[in-house]
């Protein structure tokens, strides 16, 4: 291998910045926001930039091949704020993030890196809880932390604790689960009710009160995910609808795969209570952040099974087919509305709900 | 495997934290400054907490595992201030750190994650030149960026941006690099003149300015690494004295063995302009950061041909014996002075460079 000289950084050089710097001039909100304008900054800026077959399958997670051994790679940053909310932590939340992101790729999870931002002045206390929260999440979903990193920012440039990790996992033999493998007549499952988690945050935010406390999703679904596998081992596609909800999950699978995605409103689980909050707030649960559930995209063949295997979950007993993969509609999302009509349901325009992973 | 409910977020359960709170009640910007407050927080918090072999290793990245392969994980998150620097940026550091933390397991660089954190308002101009550099490090280090993630924080929550990069690579049977095997008779090599990063650093912040420019040592020693393992595989130990410099590098040695370390001060490359630079601002080359440096601990029996290696490499053409391993003070290191006496070169204490990668 060649080594070169140490790069000189040179604003001069290179081609031109490929995201139109007249009507972007400066990194929105948005852009980090999991919907159109994240999308755009990763299929134009980074995609092409580090292209590589991995990258490209804009999934979760890679999948690239060791030694004969398929291994899912995934990362995430964690930057919620508060840091502490009904149903878990920050801490929390970076351990089953990656875990669930490993997991939507067929992985079994099994290594985690884990790296600290730090805010100057942040109390030992409140590290060491998030840190005895990413514990128990460890062990709860059985990953090891195996490496990490801690960095101090001075005050006022940082927000308490950023956390990112990131994992590895083995994809079992057999299995091949990719957004680009959704086929018309597959069904759409999801296991459980939406919007939980995003909504537990808005409302203490907005200091909401509601008669029972709204509490985040947040969990690992690695368990859930080998029990569906185990009963199908043809499973098409999974996906976590974090950032951009479960509507920006579905149009990432629809364009990925070019097929049309129908879903069913009234089939849709919605608590009340989260329901009411949204309404207040002004927010579509379709678009809301979910850190517990996934969709799940299975041929007709096995959806029952599927089906079977997840309510024996804990964290699947309330699963429900909300929807299908249809011809008709390539690429867009439709759904069947409560009233009878249908309407496109899109990806996330601009930024609903800052910082809430 | 059985999956419990998700974790209730309380801060009178558990375990009292292992920091002592009188003393830290709160972070430091020296907990993160890559000296003793760091190691402390590492070794009382995260490691009891989080345990497992890998991590208890204390490397700068983990070796599992799987399938029979060894593959080492490393993760780091750069807050370097500024961005843009003499010799390089933040794309460069968070690409050449992650490869070098790989490197110095003895592993072969393959994949790696990067997530950033951006503060909104960030020029997209500043973010398209920051990730062409991760490119262009990607390529001179033979890694790809497989998959990542993208956060924006609100403006005053963040510093421009912050990058996280994480990596796998397999180590090669026969290789077993670690700062524990360091023993008595080991010679302790570097790849070139020390301290040029962090004073690369701090001359942009301080507007020093020389009569030549003080350049990032910024690069990806992968390559060098495989050279020197080539010629010698039963390396001892590799370390790259990023944060807390040399010393602290060595220190991190020496407790990890048991040994003792012995520096001959006279032999330590430090060019005229960093000495002097250092001198301005009272700092000790020694516990100046280096991206680009290595120390290696080699059995004298191959420590001709190492250094014959090295040389032979663009990255290692300036590469000496800066000291050895010895049977006496145990745990410490020591130097022997230009002048003819003796001092303990302690670990860092205190933040010495704060965000300086």
């Amino acid at each position: 291998m060649t080594m070169p000289d140490t790069p000189v950084y040179d604003f001069s050089q290179g081609p031109s910045c490929p995201i139109p710097i007249n009507e972007y001039p400066a990194v929105l909100m948005a852009h980090g926001g999991g919907g159109r304008l994240t999308q755009q900054l990763i299929e134009r800026m980074f995609v092409p930039l580090f292209a590589n077959e991995a990258l490209a399958q804009l999934h979760d997670g890679a999948v690239v091949t060791i030694g004969g051994i398929r291994l899912a790679m995934s990362t995430d940053s964690y930057v919620v704020r508060p840091i502490v909310f009904p149903g878990g932590s920050i801490g929390e939340l970076a351990v089953n993030g990656t875990v669930n992101d490993l997991a939507m790729c067929g992985a079994r999870p099994l290594y985690l890196t884990s790296a600290f931002i730090i805010e100057e002045g942040l109390a030992m206390e409140e590290l060491w809880q998030v840190v005895q929260a990413m514990q128990r999440a460890a062990l709860a979903s059985g990953v090891a932390l195996v490496t990490g990193d801690t960095k101090v920012v001075d005050r006022g440039k940082g927000d308490k604790i950023f956390i990112n990790t990131a994992g590895v996992g083995i994809v079992p033999p057999g299995v091949d689960i990719r957004p680009d493998r959704a086929r018309p007549g597959d069904l759409v499952l999801v296991n459980g009710p939406i919007a939980l988690h995003g909504m537990a945050i808005m409302s203490v935010r907005e200091g909401l009160e509601f008669e029972t406390e709204i509490r985040s999703d947040t969990a690992p679904l690695n368990g859930l995910v080998e029990a569906m596998i185990a009963s199908c081992p043809d499973l098409h596609v999974l996906r976590d609808p974090t950032r951009g909800g479960v509507a920006s999950a579905l149009n990432e699978i629809a364009r990925a795969s070019g097929c049309g995605i129908l879903l069913n409103e009234d089939a849709i689980p919605i608590p009340e209570d989260v329901r009411g909050a949204c309404e207040i707030l002004g927010l579509d649960p379709l678009y809301v952040a979910n850190e517990g559930k996934l969709l799940a995209l299975v041929p007709p063949s096995c959806a029952d099974d599927v089906l079977a295997a997840m309510k024996n979950h804990p964290l699947g007993a309330g699963s429900v087919v909300i929807g299908k993969v249809v011809e008709e509609h390539g690429g867009f999302v439709v759904m069947k509305t409560s009233i009878g009509g249908n309407r496109v349901v899109d990806m996330l325009s601009g930024e609903q709900l800052p910082r809430i992973c």
